[in-house]
């Protein structure tokens, strides 16, 4: 893949820093090794070297999924790529699916989870918050996935307007206000997730997602821990994040004045 | 959505034991809790609940991504849905892109592939055992996701087919032994990601990447907790998985030869 | 060190099963290697190895605290060697000391203290149940620690006999019944000590210790992850105890009345 | 128990940040709540408070061996309670024993060593740099312990003085090179416990004691995480130490020679 103006390019130094710029003619980006002409980008393969003028190289990498969640501007703690990647596995999100996400926070999971429905499926995210909505919809639009995505200001109370959806995402600090809404815009068998730091919250969610409705609950926490491999001397790294949220997770099922059996 | 004839379906006892089975007129199924016509689920939403003869519920689920990847028929160590939701997302899969996985064992992690890049791309999955390919298969074929793969028996080391493919995933007893040829048929910037049980191939594996030309390179263990929620007896549940594999990823650069820069 | 008859010996089989076993003359024990006659380890030092009559070998150990710890006959849950570990360190016991326990449970980590605490100090060990008392005596006295102990057979709410202790250990449902008798028998900067499986018990544990004036409060879990060792396929072990109880640590602080300062 | 002129003690801010600070008449102590006169402690109990010149309360706690071991002037890299405490549990130390560590480094392992055999036993602890012994022997007096630990400076290929000793410590970067000279010093059954950072350590290290005579190996890395506990918020911390070492341990069996059998 050739890099061409105007796109998104990961540049690596030699120590391994990584920078997310967009690349123009012209343009130059000072590094602790020496400025960098982000033209020379232009018209070479992802995978290419360009050097800083201390002839430093600096490699051109395009950015992962991961790299636009983790350099997303952040005005609100994001979801983690190592909770959204389960998050998206277990609610079996694919092509084609249309998702409801409330709230959108800094639009980091927003991304992830328009990556798994595109191309052919809608992710309706939710915020109160004018300042997060507008500073999500940025983040997704540098990333790629505006077309995705639908935009809403709107308090969880208020319900969404979207039916028959696959599943539901939330990440609000009282996810309980948000699951009769969930449940209304799910199709039957539809899959709803939660993520919340603390005991209390999930204790208090699992316990309205029951009398909801909802089945086949399971809450998980998911662990990553570096490790520093190196001939001779591998070893897991020394400090590591033990705790970002739970995650909940369950599946609609339908009442029997609905089901009609 | 409606259960049709010849459909998997996720069926789950009043005490979550959960079958993967396929609809169809007539037929029934024996279970702990009585006998199931799973000729009535026909026609039901899922979500829906059918009895047994004794007149317990049992609720159709539809199967997501985990459950179709936890039922495979195994011949071999699968790759759990923790472990491959995590590659998914660090090599940044989409619709469209084009990945080679080399072994197929038991189709397990093929499936998570094949439906991250579906319905545009394509999974060239390789194994040396011709009944591992088979069984593989036919688990695939299970799925739903037979078309976004191609199955080729094939050693290692007499490489792969593909050119400029976005991404390669090593599940092999000795990982470096599959490493030249996933260079050769990556594009540039294109992500590896290898998987292995011993901290001793994890070093391996990193010494011949590096040596290869790989950059960005990292390893990591996927730790999943379980939380028993329970109002006012919470707490993490006693046993868990404490290891399945060290998760090793990487990205091509170009050699100066290659960039031409 | 020679073994002599009534001693407790581990005796371990070449694949690393163990017993622990009263040796003495004429006794015999059958394995599923063979019989032993343990007479025939009288007299011989710890580390040496007396054959079955099918010329298996097998080696004399002599039990270490964490192994009379492990064989105790339960009648509860015990409080496990890397949990009463941690307890005893950061409770700074040492030789001299004099603690309360309550409950006695199975009398596992009455011995942990009593080692600790030996050969100038004392145990006071409380519970409710007389025949978990009567169990926990049996075990500590197995385990040659009875001159260190004392047994009380008494309710939480009924308070302790002992002043100016040095620790005290909680292990019971409701953690904050035991907090005032706890913090009446403490010395000041005294020590406290609490196990609970469930985040609900440590969140009421804590609020009562704060409420009581104990300080320094902190609570955490002990992961211990055994690793399978072998030259050149050296790795995690696939399963762990992933829980066993939260412990939680405090120390009292004097009212103002009390210090008079 | 009444503080006396001379002694250490841990004093303890209204935020929680502790000193260990030896108490004189007239001594003063600037914290960032204002001047502590360290003179008032004496004469008070533990647990007593006293006010800075701004009136902000500061309570006098005796260091427990924790406090101790987390306060010694560090030159090296220390073995954190976590894994001393497992270590002293699993090789069973008791009052009386006699123990030889290699090497001493910052005392810290010392010290826990030195409270777990006391008042009866003995540690002999070995370290190759003269500054390094030189700190441990500090650091081993400030804490109290003097008398049950004996420091030599010796490379560890030259061996141990000691025999017939209950357990032997290694903490070395090479940790095999110290394996004969501790099955030599140790009496049958006598325990090994060695800590090392990396998994080639680890590899290299059992091989060698399989090689020697060690039995019951085992390999365990302890993973310690704190929870922070508040009323409706409770969660475990965001970050936590992952790795500090493995810890491997082992028992001597005899020799045929040796036996006599």
């Amino acid at each position: 893949m050739i890099i061409k103006r105007g796109d998104s390019v990961l540049v690596m130094s030699p120590d391994e820093k990584t920078y997310l710029v967009t690349v123009d003619e012209g343009k130059r980006m000072g590094t602790h090794l020496g400025d960098l002409d982000l033209g020379k980008a232009i018209g070479t393969e992802y995978g290419s070297v360009i050097e800083t003028n201390l002839l430093h190289p600096f490699i051109l990498l395009e950015p992962t999924l991961e790299d636009r969640i983790m350099k997303v501007k952040r005005l609100t703690q994001i979801i983690y790529p190592k909770d959204s990647a389960l998050m998206v596995m277990k609610t079996g999100l694919g092509a084609g699916m249309r998702v409801v996400e409330c709230g959108s926070g800094s639009g980091a999971m927003t991304i992830a989870l328009a990556n798994a429905v595109a191309p052919t499926g809608k992710v309706y995210t939710y915020d109160r918050s004018e300042k997060f909505l507008e500073n999500a919809r940025k983040n997704v639009e540098h990333s790629g996935f505006s077309e995705f995505v639908e935009f809403k200001l709107r308090e969880v109370w208020e319900g969404f307007d979207e039916e028959g959806v696959d599943a539901v995402f939330l990440d609000l600090p009282s996810p309980w206000d948000g699951i009769p809404a969930a449940y209304r815009a799910l199709r039957g068998g539809g899959r709803i997730a939660s993520i919340s730091p603390t005991y209390n919250q999930v204790e208090r969610c699992v316990e309205f997602l029951e009398r909801e409705g909802f089945v086949f609950l399971e809450t998980v926490e998911v662990l990553v821990r570096n490790i520093r491999v190196s001939t001779g001397k591998t070893r897991p790294m020394d400090r590591m994040v033990s705790h970002t949220g739970f995650l909940t997770f369950g599946r609609k099922a339908l009442r029997r004045a609905e089901t009609g059996v």
